[in-house]
C-alpha cells in the first residue's frame, strides 16, 4: 500500500472520517495511573468499554446483541438464521476491547473502531447491505484476568469447554462464573454456538502490528498470511520453605534457583533456533508466582509461566521438552495453538481490495501473536487479517503505537475489503479448517 | 544441658507446668488454610494474639501496658521510673507474636509463652520480685507486612525514624500510620522511648533455633553468643515491556534475564565464601515483584530482594558489591545490621543458671537470624538469648518445630535464668553497645 491512500480522488477519502473522534472516546477508559491501560474482562473499565461499544454501534443504526460467551455483536441487516446459502452468509469485522496489564491503546480497540467506521462508510454508499454485516468485540481476548487467551472466541467455537471456563479464577480467587454472575450474566449458558457461526461467510480482523516488519518494509498495512504456533506452559517448581538467614546452603531446596535456570535456558533455546534461521523463535518467562514471597524466606514454591513460539510446531514442542529435561520437571500445558494458515483465497481477495485503494499490493505477514482470527480460522470460518504499522514495534506495553495517518489508511483498507466482500462472489466457499487444539495468544 | 531437666528432685519440675495448655490457646489463631500461620502486624489475627497476651498476662496478675510503638509489656511489680540504680533495674523476658507469611508456630510465640510461664513459676516462690520483672511482646518483628523487620523494637530504641515508619506501606498500599489509626492507635506518638529503656537491667529472649546446630550437638537449649551481620537489598531491574510472541530476541530488553542472573550469582557468591570456611555465608532472593507479570508480556520491570549474611560485615558488603558489578545495577539498601555481640558477662551468668538446672554447660550459638534481642543489644541494654532445639532445622515455614519436652526444658532454663537475675548482683553493669545502623532480620 503506497502512501497515497486517503488522498482526494480515489473514492475512499471519506472512509476515515470520524476516526479521530471515535478513537478519542476511548482514551480515558481504564487508564492505569502508572501508564498504559488495564482493561480486564468484566471489570468496571471493561464494562464501560462495552457500554461505549453499544452506544457507538447504535448511533450507527446497528442492532447490538451479546452472545452467551459475552461477545458483543453489532448487526447491520438481520443476522443469518437457519441454513444459510454461502452467498448470503454474513461478513463480520472486529477485534477485542480488553487489554493486558499496563497494555497499549491499540491492541484490540483499533480493530473495533476501524470496523465500526468501515461499516459506517459502507452505509453511506448502500442503503441496505447485500448480505448481513456485523462488527464483533470478542470477550477476554488477552486472558489477562482468567489466564486463557481468546476465551470469548474459544467458547463460541467450542474450543474451550464451558465447565473449564466457569472454573477459571483470577488472582483474587474469583471464578469466571462468579464474575459473570456479578455483572448480571448467566454462566450456565456458556458453550459452543454453531447456529451463530454457520451463518458467517468471512471474518476480517484489523490489528496493530506487534513487531517492526512494516517499519522495515515501509508499508502502512499488511495482509496476514498465518499465525505461528504458540503455547503457554506452567512450571511448578517445588522447594522447601526455610529461613533465608539460618539455613546452610547445603541444607537448602530453593526453587528460585530452578526458576532462574529456566529463564536463562528458555532464552538460550530460542537463541539457538534463531541462529539456525527461525527468526520467530521466542521463549519468554513473563510471569512468576513465588510462595511465600518474603525477603527472609527461601520460597516453598515458584510457579513460572513459559510462552514459547516458533515457525514450526515441532520446534515449539522441542523447546519445551528441552526445558523439562534441563529442570527435571514436567511442564503443565495451559494452552497450545498449532500453526493457523489463514484462508488463502480470502487473503488473495483482501489483498486485491487493499491494492485497489493504495495502488500497490500489500505485503503478507505471518504473526507470532495469537488472535481471535486464529480461533475462528481453526473453527473453519474463512478468516483474514490486516496489520497496521506500529512505529515502535512494541506491543502489550504503553509504548505500543500507530500513527493517525496509518490508522486512517487502515480504515480505508478495511472499508474497501468490506465493500468487496459484501458484493458478488461468495466468501466462505470453504477451505478445510486448520486443526486447533487450544492455545495461547 | 543434659536430658535430666524437668525431672523430679531438681526443684524446677513445676516450671513447665501449664505449658501445654497455654501453648494450645494459640494453635488456631491466624492459621493459613494452606498450612502454617499468617500473623501480620495489626491484622485481625495479630490483634487476636494481642488480646490473648493481655488476658494471659492479667490471669497471672501482671499489669499490661502498650507502649507508643505498639509493643505490649506485662509488668510484675511497678515499672521503673526516673533514675534507677543498676541494682533496681528491671529484668525483661519476651519475644514477638507476629509471623512471616505461612510461618511456623514457634518463631516468636515460643518465647512469649515461655516468658509468661517463667514469671508464673517465680511467682510461686516469691511473693514480690526483688526488682521489677516484665514480659514483652514486640510489635511487627518479622516486618512481613511493612517491610522493616523488628519495627517495634527499632522504634522503641530510636533505630527507626518515626516519619519513615509512618510512611511504610503494605502490599495493598496501606501505610503503617493508617494501620495504626484503623486499630485505634495514635501514629503521631511514635518515637524513641528512653524513659522506658533506661530502667531495664537485662533482656532475655528465648527463641526456637532456626537451624540444626542443636540437633547435631544433641543439646536441647543453647545460649546465644552473637547475631551475625545481615541486611536486605533491593535490585530494581529495568527493561522494556513488549509482546512476548512478536518481539525478536535482539530487540528485547527483558529484565527477567537479569533477575535470573542475580539469583544464580547470589548463590555462587555465598558458595565461594562457604568453601573458604564461612559456614554462615548465605545470599538469597526470596522475594520478587514483576511488572506487569503477564504470560505474554516481556516485563517492564523486575524488583528482586536480596537477603545476605556472613560472619563478617565486610563479606556481606563484598557479596552485594559483586552482584552490583555483575548486573551493572546499584542495589538499594533497605536495611543493614552489623554483627551484634550479645552481652558477654550476662551470657556467662545465663549459662551458669542453665547449667544449674540441666547439669551440663549449654553450648553457645551465634545465629544468622535477626531478633529484637539484637536491636536492644545495639541500644546498650545487656541482652541474652536462649535457643531451643528445632528437630527439622526449618524455620519461617510450617515445618518449623520443637518437641514438647524441649519446650518444657526451655521454660525450666528460662525460669532458672529469671530467678538468678532478679536476685543479688546487678545485671546491666554495662558493656559498650554495638553500633547498629538499621537492619534486616
Amino acid at each position: 500500500m503506497s502512501e497515497r491512500a486517503c488522498e482526494p480522488g480515489d473514492g475512499t477519502e471519506g472512509a476515515a472520517a470520524g476516526f479521530d473522534g471515535l478513537w478519542s472516546e476511548l482514551a480515558d477508559i481504564g487508564r492505569d495511573p502508572r501508564g498504559g491501560y488495564r482493561r480486564f474482562a468484566y471489570t468496571p473499565a471493561e464494562l464501560e468499554l462495552r457500554e461505549w461499544f453499544r452506544a457507538a454501534a447504535e448511533a450507527r443504526h446497528l442492532d447490538v446483541h451479546e452472545d452467551r460467551a459475552g461477545n458483543l455483536w453489532a448487526w447491520w441487516g438481520p443476522p443469518p438464521a437457519g441454513e444459510v446459502p454461502a452467498g448470503q452468509r454474513a461478513v463480520v469485522l472486529g477485534s477485542h476491547l480488553d487489554s493486558v496489564p499496563r497494555g497499549g491503546a491499540f491492541d484490540g480497540p483499533l480493530g473495533v473502531v476501524s470496523s465500526l467506521l468501515a461499516v459506517a462508510a459502507l452505509q453511506r454508499t448502500v442503503a441496505r447491505p447485500p448480505r448481513p454485516v456485523a462488527v464483533v468485540a470478542f470477550a477476554d481476548e488477552e486472558g489477562a484476568r482468567f489466564g486463557v487467551a481468546c476465551a470469548g472466541s474459544r467458547l463460541l467455537t467450542g474450543q474451550l469447554a464451558p465447565e473449564r471456563a466457569r472454573a477459571l479464577t483470577d488472582d483474587d480467587g474469583v471464578s469466571l462464573a462468579e464474575a459473570l454472575r456479578a455483572t448480571g450474566r448467566d454462566p450456565t449458558g456458556l458453550g459452543a454456538q454453531p447456529e451463530l457461526l454457520s451463518g458467517i461467510g468471512a471474518f476480517v480482523e484489523l490489528h496493530v502490528e506487534q513487531g517492526r516488519a512494516l517499519v522495515d518494509l515501509q508499508a502502512p498495512v499488511a495482509v496476514g498470511s498465518a499465525i505461528r504456533p504458540h503455547g503457554r506452559w506452567r512450571f511448578d517448581l517445588a522447594g522447601r520453605a526455610d529461613h533465608a538467614g539460618t539455613t546452610r546452603l547445603e541444607d537448602r531446596d530453593d526453587p528460585m534457583l530452578a526458576q532462574a535456570r529456566l529463564v536463562l535456558a528458555a532464552r538460550a533455546a530460542a537463541e539457538r533456533r534463531a541462529r539456525r534461521g527461525d527468526a520467530g523463535a521466542v521463549a519468554t518467562v513473563g510471569r512468576v508466582r513465588v510462595e511465600p514471597n518474603a525477603v527472609n524466606a527461601i520460597p516453598a514454591r515458584v510457579q513460572a509461566w513459559l510462552d514459547a513460539r516458533a515457525d514450526a510446531e515441532e520446534e515449539v514442542r522441542a523447546m519445551v521438552a528441552e526445558l523439562e529435561a534441563a529442570l527435571g520437571t514436567p511442564a503443565v500445558e495451559e494452552s497450545f495453538s498449532p500453526r493457523v494458515a489463514l484462508h488463502a483465497p480470502l487473503a488473495e481477495r483482501v489483498a486485491r481490495a487493499v491494492a485497489g485503494v493504495s495502488g500497490a499490493p500489500p505485503p503478507r505477514l505471518a504473526t507470532g501473536a495469537g488472535h481471535d482470527a486464529g480461533i475462528l480460522a481453526a473453527a473453519g470460518i474463512p478468516t483474514a487479517m490486516l496489520h497496521v504499522r506500529n512505529p515502535t514495534g512494541i506491543s502489550h506495553a504503553p509504548e505500543e503505537h500507530a500513527e493517525v495517518a496509518d490508522c486512517h489508511r487502515g480504515v480505508v483498507a478495511l472499508t474497501a475489503v468490506l465493500a468487496d466482500l459484501v458484493g458478488p462472489g461468495a466468501p466462505g466457499g470453504g477451505q478445510p479448517a486448520a486443526d486447533d487444539a487450544g492455545g495461547g495468544r
